[in-house]
């Protein structure tokens, strides 16, 4: 199979709203006016974002919703997406699953794949993603307010404690939901979209918690108090969490793709509200203060904070 | 040095004039009303788009070069790069000269990287491009005529000399500008941008001049009549026409990201005096006609056409 018939079979789809789609030097899309465009890029590395045996399909899917998230945590709406794949060989039923986790994903959001490349080499997935938001109601890293609530969405670790189940360091009794939450995460854009007008700041969860509210209390010129007793956790979690790794799963685990965003207190009610109509545990885990970082552990102690998160050339 | 200190050291550059640059989720811009956004990706490969050991400045440009070849092809203006990147390890003597070359070119046509990724992973550049463009002056590939002239800027094959040289499979007597071709390639952005209005369709020369001539062909849904005897050469390329290889690359060598276009008779002066502006040959070097495509050797005489260019998976 060539490159071009390879793209046709696998990765053209029907796009009739955009007005050029896969096949030309370019792309060419209507941007709505009045609207920033947002763009991000993941790039997804065999045997260091993903087991090379990973299910096709939900790495394709994967691939996709780690650039979603992105767009969730900025509060826009996904609109096109690129995608750039570096592959050891042309399988034809590795790539079938491949793109339909992919368009899987992308149809639930209608998001329009309109280009990319392919090429022989290492596994290397690469996309781009493309959304739109109004500027004001963005949700930047650098918006968070001393006074602020801390939220968290959803469950932290499950992913940490997938890839430790898959790698042998533990042994979890059902490993199923671990393993979504860690080869086929949910991009949180119903609730990235939701924050507009309630949020100031956000972050999508991928390096760990710590590490990622880092980022914005670095942008944001402010401190943070995270109390660690009030993070949302299921049973299987919670049965880990006499043991370190399971408190370090969940403030410094990566991969979770959860929301982690600041809002005003006098959102409380909206929020909660939020919470239910979208069925996603949202935890109010502390506010942001003046300045500093501090974190509670289980026991309500502060904790010595150390290694925070994923670093790919830290270690 | 880690991931953030990395990209902060070699690809944050002041982007004053972008909403939100890089450090978030996302990057912020604003497109200019009316406009269509053009977007495009390439993926390049050690070993398959370039060698191992390149000249990191030059790769740097080149990286850069062939998505703005691909905003040409399309008379695109481009304006916002990603780039991702995965690395064997953090170099920071490459990684100084890869993101001055990068920054060299984007700087040229002001464009602002916006953002990316890094990861450890086998050698991989990734970038996505965008540009703009009024949607009726896009020079896409389905809009030849019947009766346009065929150009060609430049001198093909060009790069497919240096690579053989550097091969070992030929031997210039001076490689210097066969280098400079195959590494580092000037996009041809002032051509297509002065395309606008005068060519019906064009696409970029990357995979050989008959297979991207082909694109357009098919696309377009017409037939083309190509005469070599009329492409420009440099002296050092025509030293090797009496050789095979030297016309096979010139008709079928990638790499060149030369311009191929389709234009009405009547703007051929302005066309003729575009080269004279841009110092850059255009070769007129054929017609458009119902369907075929018949193509003349340095003879004269019809050739069968085999090979016709590169293809990533048909090895």
């Amino acid at each position: 199979m060539d490159e071009f018939k390879l793209i046709q079979r696998f990765f053209t789809r029907s796009t009739p709203d955009v007005m050029l789609g896969i096949g030309d030097d370019a792309a060419l899309v209507q941007p709505t006016p009045g609207m920033a465009l947002a763009m991000s890029a993941d790039m997804l590395v065999a045997g260091r974002h993903f087991l090379p045996d990973t299910d096709p399909f939900r790495l394709g899917w994967k691939t996709l919703a780690v650039n979603l998230s992105d767009m969730a945590a900025m509060a826009a709406q996904p609109r096109w997406a690129l995608l750039s794949v570096a592959l050891p060989a042309a399988d034809a039923g590795w790539l079938d699953a491949f793109s339909q986790g992919f368009f899987t994903l992308a149809d639930q959001w209608q998001v329009r794949l309109v280009g990319g490349d392919t090429t022989r080499g290492p596994l290397n997935l690469s996309v781009q993603i493309m959304g739109e938001v109004l500027p004001e109601q963005a949700l930047r890293r650098d918006a968070a307010q001393v006074g602020d609530d801390i939220w968290v969405s959803g469950y932290l670790g499950e992913a940490a404690l997938g890839l430790a189940h898959l790698q042998g360091r533990l042994a979890l009794p059902d490993p199923t939901l671990a393993l979504q939450h860690l080869e086929q995460p949910v991009p949180r854009v119903a609730l990235g979209l939701a924050l507009r007008g309630l949020a100031h700041s956000a972050i999508d969860v991928s390096d760990g918690l710590l590490a990622d509210l880092g980022h914005i209390l670095a942008r944001s010129g402010v401190g943070a108090e995270v109390d660690s007793r009030v993070l949302a956790r299921r049973p299987e979690l919670a049965a880990e969490l006499g043991k370190e790794f399971g408190l370090m799963a969940m403030l410094s685990g990566g991969d979770d793709y959860e929301l982690c965003f600041t809002a005003p207190r006098c959102h409380r009610e909206q929020i909660g509200a939020l919470s239910d109509a979208l069925q996603l545990p949202l935890s109010r885990i502390g506010q942001i203060v003046p300045t500093g970082l501090v974190v509670l552990d289980l026991h309500g102690r502060p904790m010595s904070i150390s290694r925070t998160g994923f670093n790919h050339f830290a270690e």
